[in-house]
């Protein structure tokens, strides 16, 4: 009952059963797109738990000044609702048989189907199929078929809806909706602050038993929707078939750059026909394609084993699929929210998730999106400067969470209650998470490593590494022993606010101040010209010093006695408790209905252990010993309450050579959307978690890491998968990794130069 | 099915059917309120399909720039959710018995009640109640009582969500949401434009088996809403019962003029708690006795007879219900919205409804209320004075729509679609229906006539009509037949735009025209001091010889040979159609499936047509040979599209000695909100219809009816009535009439002067 897992070998990940009071988990993980646009999957029929969003990347807008930027929910093309008999189709009434639904991540095609009896006894049965083209970036197309198993009249309504919000935040007005030659409706609106227009079209195709057929149209044209009713009488055994193509544009996109209104109204429609021509079957198979072309025969991945690991190679597969669904490879100016472009959960920005869970799949499989992820930070500069400034800082203080380019920091003051004062409770990410501008420039380093992309080093990443490490060095405070010290900060671990030294940000905060001494070096005497230009923008010469002041006199926590590298200088005095009955809980987040924030700050408890996220980065700036005794000291008192945690946890496992442990975390990371469990991906996916299936299993189980700008292959294959093979893009040069327990061998997929790389501790070139 | 009549002796409406894709009917003609707001009776579940308002009188708010201001949706406190054992309840699934709601008209109360079995198989019986407190303006007090009739844990999740909206327009920003002492929620919102703020509190009382019951709650405070979740297990026989207490208040509210938002937030806060006291029974109790004392024994109606008589008094009663439910009797700064405060439609605004069809009813029973109204056209009057400059006229152009008071015209400029274009149909009344001008004179002047009220003639009266008569003198166009015309108008009748010499607007302009100048002449010599400070404000010297010359040469349509009054210049030059089709159909606008407004434009059609209309209000004017022959002639090509045709008409046919459909009219007027047909009150109840029926009794069937400042009672009892008795307050004092087929009986329930009136054509005096 409900998720079904019985055609993962076909790509297809199916619903068997429906509920009315639970959509959110199909509507998430099911969800489609194109990296333009999103699409949640939201049923034909409607529901009043449904959450129906499109949301179109990079759109962002502000209800008001008490609320941040958000991503908002356009006008809606998908419901199609249907009477049969006067009586409205909806699966809380009547009686529904073979219910399915299922996504082929493959395609990228969603299709539905019941058998539905009215409650007055007329049977049909209903058949939908839909796409958001990868080909097309502008286009929906849909279908909804009816058999009648008895005479009965069938109506169709049909649309453009924009009575939609966030969860109350209405973030458009309308601008002008029209029926054009009884035929293609369209509904132009326009974001209330932003001044961001769309305009969204629909047409209509119609067919009885597979043949064209004419219907006459009932139009309504009412506040914030255009609709059409159909009457379509039905004889037992005939079908009909609606198919509705339809196409999103806003003045923010790069293609529609330069057009008037009017002009992109004409051309959106002129567009349409097109698609209209072509009609379902044809831009389904092409989106299919593009898939293909894109995704699966470009970055292939496979797994072969046991029963279990059909599963893990669907759940790999899945997360790739929607890592295309949710990245703007169109779009250097966006990048991607933390649950994608599948839900409303956290309005559509972007976070530290980016650089540290979702770049090394783009890194080492599609580059040139990586770089564009990249470039976003470099095009966010002016907000990264503003934020350091109006902190009393200096250099580029990026914001915890990002929105538009020149939006700055988007994190919202509140969110949650706290349950003692009933009070909103203040969200301090966005004050003091700091450790996003070390995160930056480490996933701008990573790029350039990996991808040999000077051309982006020169442009952006030395200035990127530079500015992030002259914001540290203006954030340092001084101490009484001497040593600088970085105070009243959140981690990672963000069940403790107000932190001093919290040991994953000062050491990444010297890895930033470090590399871009390192950088500042090797370009003054390799690359004058452009150290002087970078020079005269970043006054290398009176901040090099202050990096250097910086790097050398940072305060960096040190382990214990027993080996364990404290996470900050307050949590070792926290007060143990025992985790059990929240580890045993099916959701997360259990500990704060027992205590508030505020009493878990002063516990030992981590959502996630940042300091084994800072092992798993710096991997050899800490010696095994300490390594091991940390990890076994914070595994016990980590609860994995981000969805971060589990990926990080599982390649950290392999490494401490805990295979059952790092098996175990991996299919939990899976498990977060695709698991049976509904409900918590209600608000959308988990990007992150996406890139962390990826990172399990090639930087986990494969083995593959970049290590000081050179790669290796260390693979830890599970016990019951005998081949994993995944490919990988390394400096330009293509090339694939198989590894069975017998061995790892490389295949060189590019003609290019040679590379160089360790594998099981032995240099290999290819 | 559906609605359901059988304790309409009772005074109470009832609903023994649901059907969750038809809420709107009940939702709308059960609405509770008490003048400062309305509350739509939505279901404590919810629906897909329904319209959740709470409504505060006179609260408007904008939108954008494209969109009129209206009465904001505000935060609803209605909504209380149940699950048992985990299945949420909805009528949608399970096993629904013994479904009843119930309106109680005397008492204001909403009763609900049924048996339910979840599809788990689990039964309870289910009760609600609930009030807006006619005594405390700002309360609203409801109770659930579940009745297990097997072991059962309920799940109850009630709280405040400001997750509504207006089809889609937000209307308000969140300020403040908290939960204080575990126990009161308060939510705090600002309309986006208007700056209105809202303070909304809820507190809940807990009984189980009849004892008080202590939950713990699990507060969530989110998006736009707080609520909170108890769990509740149930024995079979026990009974568990939820009293959810709240109040509504507003910055713009009177009684909260000079607090600061912190005080009002405690004020609420502490009324709250005093309505926490007396719970829901006292606060039902009292509120019940506010019916009697203000409504019930003040303007009490009787109408005995047959059994369908029965129904005739309480479409009445309903009537009057109504008419205090949404009558802001509190703030003279507000009017009657079209649909009352029950539902969305017509946004709140007030129209010519206030003055032709509602205001009668005030003026003979509750002349207080009836002052206020007016006052609110005399507050109104520089949106008027700013519409009249804006169109290149002088004097005061009433706007066709009205909100609060400086917003000047608020009729949206767009609405509805062109079947031919596709385009949104152009609304063409804020500009060119004019007439209300002339109505609003009217209604000033019947006020103060029947009221005897010099008071307010002198500090508001005369000077509404005479400076719409400067209006009217200024909008006066030349005609080459040396007469003053007024063309390019809309009449009553709005089937017909863009006409010239409409006789509803020429004649009642003149009418205007004649009043400024008798008064003029009368405070001359009568009241010289008040003259000088009218002339001084309203330039009478200069104005007088406009007014007159307008009066003299306007232009007045003349009956035709067959003693016709023609509409207009062209309605009968207009095609003849055949209107049986449309006369069968049991909703409205047929006609306009089948022929564009352009296009019945040149057909001889009327929505209303206001020829009666004018003779209704003006019935000394015509001869009666001409009321006859255009009677004839109109009612054949009436459609009686708007819900304020039926009433004038069936007044009129009293008039023209035509009983059958005098009485035939009058029921389909009851029947407009009360009867069984479902879909027609969706956006709210008929205010005007309200009142239409409250005249089709007293006005026609009691012959009452004020003629050149005289009262005359001419009645004409239907067949089926035995007795009708009804009160009316006449230049302050009360009278009762008693009406019989024998005869007619007067009674005087006051002992100030003696007044004078004609029965049945002979003079009277009491």
């Amino acid at each position: 009952m409900g998720m079904n897992y019985d055609r993962i070998r076909d790509w297809i990940l199916a619903e068997d059963s429906f509920d009315a009071d639970r959509l959110g988990k199909c509507e998430a993980v099911m969800s489609l797109g194109n990296g333009y646009m999103g699409l949640r999957s939201a049923t034909e029929e409607r529901y009043l738990s449904e959450t129906r969003n499109l949301l179109v990347a990079g759109t962002f807008n502000r209800f008001d000044e008490q609320e941040v930027t958000e991503l908002p929910n356009a006008a809606d093309l998908t419901a199609m609702e249907l009477w049969v008999d006067g009586e409205r189709l909806t699966l809380e009434r009547g009686v529904t048989e073979n219910y399915r639904r299922e996504l082929n991540i493959r395609t990228g095609e969603l299709r539905r189907s019941f058998r539905w009896t009215s409650p007055k006894g007329k049977t049909l049965r209903f058949e939908s199929r839909r796409i958001v083209s990868l080909r097309r970036l502008h286009d929906i197309a849909m279908t909804v078929t009816v058999t009648a198993e008895d005479d009965l009249t069938l109506k169709l309504r049909s649309g453009i809806s924009a009575r939609v919000s966030n969860t109350g935040s209405q973030h458009f007005s309308e601008v002008e909706k029209r029926f054009y030659e009884k035929k293609t409706m369209q509904f132009v609106e326009r974001t209330t602050q932003s001044g961001i227009v769309f305009v969204l079209n629909a047409v209509h195709r119609f067919f009885k038993n597979g043949a064209p057929l004419a219907l006459d149209t009932d139009v309504n044209i009412e506040h914030r929707i255009i609709f059409a009713d159909y009457m379509i009488p039905l004889k037992a055994g005939e079908s009909f078939t609606a198919e509705k193509i339809a196409n999103v544009n806003t003045t923010r996109d790069l293609d529609n750059e330069g057009l008037t209104l009017p002009e992109l109204q004409e051309r959106s429609r002129a567009d349409l026909r097109e698609s209209e021509a072509i009609g379902y079957a044809g831009l389904a198979e092409e989106s299919a394609q593009a898939w293909r072309e894109e995704v699966w025969d470009r970055t292939p991945i496979e797994i072969e084993g046991d029963e279990k690991s059909a599963l893990d190679l669907f759940a790999v597969r899945f997360a790739q699929y929607h890592m295309r669904v949710f990245v703007p490879a169109h779009d250097r100016r966006m990048n991607i929210g933390a649950k994608g472009l599948s839900g409303e959960g956290y309005k559509g920005h972007c976070f530290w998730d980016t650089e540290i869970f979702l770049l090394p799949y783009y890194m080492f499989t599609a580059p040139e999106i990586a770089r564009k992820l990249e470039e976003y930070r470099y095009l966010s500069l002016p907000g990264a400067h503003r934020k350091a400034a109006e902190n009393g800082y200096r250099g580029a203080m990026f914001p915890w969470e990002s929105a538009w380019l020149d939006d700055g920091e988007t994190c919202p003051l509140y969110a949650g209650t706290d349950i003692h004062t009933g009070l909103p409770v203040k969200v301090w990410s966005g004050i003091i998470e700091q450790h996003i501008s070390a995160d930056v420039a480490f996933g701008v380093w990573q790029y350039g490593v990996i991808s040999g992309d000077t051309d982006f080093m020169e442009r952006f990443g030395y200035e990127l590494i530079m500015d992030t490490a002259t914001f540290w060095a203006s954030r340092l405070e001084p101490g009484t022993d001497g040593r600088w010290h970085i105070n009243d900060v959140v981690g990672p671990d963000e069940y403790h606010e107000h932190v001093n030294d919290n040991a994953f940000t000062n050491y990444m905060a010297r890895w930033n101040l470090q590399k871009a001494m390192e950088y500042a070096d090797r370009l003054k005497t390799e690359n004058p010209a452009l150290y002087a230009r970078l020079d005269q923008k970043l006054d290398i010469a009176a901040n090099y010093p202050l990096w250097r002041d910086g790097a050398d006199r940072l305060f960096l926590p040190q382990p214990t006695a027993e080996g364990v590298l404290p996470m900050d200088d307050s949590f070792m005095d926290g007060e143990y408790v025992d985790l059990s009955k929240y580890k045993a809980q099916d959701f997360v987040g259990g500990i704060l209905k027992d205590y508030s924030l505020e009493q878990v700050h002063h516990m030992q408890v981590c959502k996630q252990a940042d300091c084994l996220v800072l092992f798993y980065l710096l991997e050899d700036q800490f010696p095994p010993e300490v390594k091991r005794a940390s990890w076994d000291y914070y595994v016990e008192r980590t609860l994995h309450d981000s969805s971060l945690s589990l990926s990080t946890h599982s390649v950290q496992a392999c490494d401490m050579g805990d295979d059952a442990m790092a098996y175990d975390l991996f299919r939990k990371s899976c498990a977060i959307d695709l698991g049976p469990v509904m409900g918590s991906s209600d608000a959308g996916i988990h990007a992150a978690a996406c890139g962390g299936i990826w990172q399990c299993a090639v930087y986990g189980f494969g083995g593959l890491r970049m290590l000081n700008g050179a790669l290796r292959i260390e693979p830890r294959l599970p016990a019951n998968w005998t081949k994993l093979r995944y490919t990988v893009c390394w400096k330009g040069e293509k090339f694939a990794v198989t590894v069975t327990h017998e061995g790892t061998q490389l295949e060189k997929l590019t003609h290019g130069r040679e590379i160089e790389l360790t594998v099981n501790g032995r240099t290999v070139r290819i």
